[in-house]
C-alpha cells in the first residue's frame, strides 16, 4: 500500500493498494458509481451504509447538465446536509461529474474518488478539477474542488480489458516524457512484473501532484501536463469522438516529439512509437492541417491570447512556447508519414 | 461616492454612488442585466462594448439550472475565454445566477455586480455567495466566488418603486440588531434625507463585509446574519414563496427579538414593529407553529446536527444557540398574537 500527500491547497492523500480500507466520512454519504465497478461499491457502500446510492454509466455521455441536474436532485431530495460527502466510484468520467455535484451541491460539500480506470487514476482524481461538457465543447463547466481523498483500488484495475488498461498508462508514460523517469516511460515492463502496478502507479500520480502543488490555478507549471493535449483535442473532435482520449493523446505525444525535434531538440520520438503499437491504439483520423487548426483554434485552453504549445526538447526538458506556422506544419508533415506507415 | 474595502480571501471594492465609472475589465465582457433596468445596462454597454449581451429575467423563476444551461451555453457559443469577465446587472437573482454562471465556466471567471435593488446592495452582492434554486429548494446549487467589484449605482436605486426600496432595507435595518447603530435602525430618517442613502447604504454594507471578511465559510461569525431568517424561510415556504423575503425577514425578525426576550434579554420588538409598518409589509401566513416547525427542520441551514438560533439578547448583543422548545412556543404565540393585531 503506498500513500502519497497532496499540499496546500489541495490538501488530501492518495492510497494506492489492494483492498484499501474505506475512510470513515465527516457525514452521511451519498455513493456515486459507475455500474460496471458494482463490486467496489458494493463493498464501499456494506462498509459506509450510504444515504443515497445512485448510478452513473461511465462515459462523456454522462457529463452532462441533465444527469447533473439529477444528481444534485437526488441529493436534495434525500436532505443530504453541508456535512455530506460525496463517493464517486468510476472512471474520470464520473469522478468528473460528482466532483462537480460535490463542488456545488449546497455551494460545496466534501467528496472522495475511488478511481476504477489507470487513465482516472493517473489524471482525473488529481488536481482538483471537476465538470462537465456542454454541446459547444468538453469541460466547459465545472469547478476547481479537490476531494477529501483518492483511493486508486488496484483490484478495481485487475478487472480492466487489457486494451482500457494499456490505454490510461499513456498519462503516465507522458509524465515519463516530463520527467525522464525510465520507468514510466517503459510500461510495457509492467507485463512482466504486475505487482510493479503500484509503485509504477505512484511515481505517475506524483509527477502531477508535484505540478498541481506548484500551480493549483493552471497559471504556468501546469500547463506541462498539457504536453500531447493540444493536438490530441483537435484529433478528438475530427474524429467525432470516436478516438479514445488516450489513443488521442498518444497520437499527440508522438506530434509534440516531432516538433520538438523539429525545433533542434533531441529526437524522443522512438518510445511514444512503441507505445503507440503497445497500447494497440487506433490510427489517426485522416484530416488534414487545416482542419485540424481549425479545431485547435476552437480549444478552450487556446482562447486566451495566441495558441501556446509544450514542446519536450529532451527528456525532463519541457517549454511553454508559441511556435511559427512553417514549423508547425513540417511537423505535421512528418506525423503524417509516421501515421500512414502505423496505419498500414 | 463612497469605497469600500472588502479583505482577504475577497479582495474587492463596493462603490456606492451616482453616476459611477465603469471599471476597465480584464477581458471582453458579456453583460447579464435586467431589461427592468436597461437605461444602466446600455450606460455600461456604451461604456465597454461587451462581447455578449443577455437579458435576463429578475426573480426567483429564473435562478434554475435551465436558465443557467442557457447563459452558459451563450458564453460558450461566443467562446469567451478565460479572462473574461461577467458583468450582471439586476436585483439578487440576476446577481446570484450570473455570479454562479461566473464560478463555473471554463470553471471560474471573474465577474462584477451592479445591483440594482436596495436588498441586492445590503445583502446578495457582497459575501462571494452565487447559486440556483432546485425544486427542493432555494440556493441549495453555487458555489463561494467572490466579485472583482461590486457597483451600488443610487440612480438605478431611484427608479425603485416605493415599497421594493423599504423592503430592501430591512437587511440593512437587522444589521443595524447586529450592531447597535441607530442611523440603521431608523431607515425611515431616510425619506426626510434622501441625500443620506450613500452613507446610509454604506453602513449596512459595512457591516456585512466586517462579517464576512472574519468567517468566509460560514463558520460561526456569518451566521448570524441569518437574524429573523430562521423563521423567514419557513414562513416564505408558508406563504409557497409569495411572502417577499424583505417582509419574511421583517417577520421573522420580530420572532426573534420575542425570542431573545423570553429568553431574558431586552425587548427589541418595539423599533421591529416600527418596520413592519414602515415597509407595509403583509399580514405573513397564518400556519401554526406545527407546519412551520416542519419547514424549519427542511432548511437547509438547519441540515446539519441540531437547529440554533440566531437570537437577539440586546442592540448589538447577538449570540448564536439551541433554544428549548417550550421558550420557542412561547415565542411563537408571542408572535401570533402581534401579527393578527397587525393584520387587523
Amino acid at each position: 500500500m503506498t500513500r502519497l500527500e497532496v499540499g496546500p491547497p489541495h490538501d488530501h492523500e492518495v492510497w494506492i493498494g489492494r483492498e484499501l480500507a474505506p475512510p470513515a466520512p465527516a457525514g452521511p454519504v451519498a455513493l456515486l458509481y459507475d455500474p460496471e465497478v458494482e463490486p467496489l461499491a458494493r463493498r464501499l457502500a456494506d462498509a459506509v451504509g450510504p444515504r443515497l446510492q445512485l448510478a452513473v454509466a461511465g462515459g462523456e455521455a454522462s457529463k452532462q447538465l441533465s444527469v447533473y441536474e439529477r444528481l444534485l436532485r437526488a441529493l436534495a431530495g434525500a436532505a443530504l446536509p453541508r456535512d455530506a460527502e460525496v463517493w464517486a466510484v468510476g472512471g474520470g468520467t464520473v469522478t468528473d461529474l460528482a466532483g462537480f455535484v460535490a463542488a456545488s451541491y449546497l455551494r460545496g460539500v466534501g467528496w472522495r474518488a475511488w478511481p476504477t480506470t489507470t487513465l482516472a487514476v493517473v489524471d482525473a482524481a488529481v488536481g482538483g478539477k471537476t465538470g462537465l461538457n456542454l454541446p459547444e465543447g468538453k469541460n466547459l463547466v465545472g469547478a476547481f474542488h479537490p476531494p477529501r481523498g483518492v483511493y486508486a483500488e488496484l483490484t478495481a484495475l485487475a478487472t480492466l480489458p487489457r486494451r482500457v488498461f494499456r490505454e490510461g498508462l499513456v498519462e503516465a508514460f507522458k509524465h515519463g516524457l516530463l520527467t525522464g523517469d525510465p520507468v514510466l516511460l517503459a510500461p510495457w515492463d509492467l507485463e512482466a512484473e504486475r505487482p510493479g502496478l503500484e509503485d509504477y502507479l505512484a511515481r505517475a500520480v506524483q509527477v502531477k501532484i508535484a505540478v498541481v502543488e506548484r500551480d493549483f490555478r493552471e497559471g504556468g507549471e501546469r500547463m506541462k501536463l498539457n504536453l500531447g493535449h493540444t493536438l490530441a483535442h483537435a484529433l478528438e473532435a475530427a474524429s467525432g469522438h470516436a478516438l479514445a482520449h488516450g489513443y488521442a493523446v498518444a497520437w499527440g505525444l508522438l506530434f509534440a516529439t516531432l516538433l520538438g525535434r523539429e525545433l533542434g531538440g533531441d529526437d524522443l520520438s522512438e518510445p511514444v512509437e512503441a507505445l503507440l503499437a503497445w497500447t494497440e491504439a487506433p490510427a489517426p483520423p485522416a484530416a488534414d492541417w487545416e482542419t485540424l487548426s481549425g479545431f485547435l483554434a476552437r480549444d478552450k485552453k487556446n482562447r486566451a491570447a495566441g495558441l501556446r504549445w509544450v514542446v519536450p526538447y529532451g527528456l525532463g526538458d519541457v517549454r511553454i512556447e508559441e511556435v511559427a506556422d512553417g514549423a508547425l506544419k513540417r511537423a505535421f508533415e512528418a506525423w503524417r508519414g509516421r501515421a500512414a506507415r502505423y496505419a498500414g
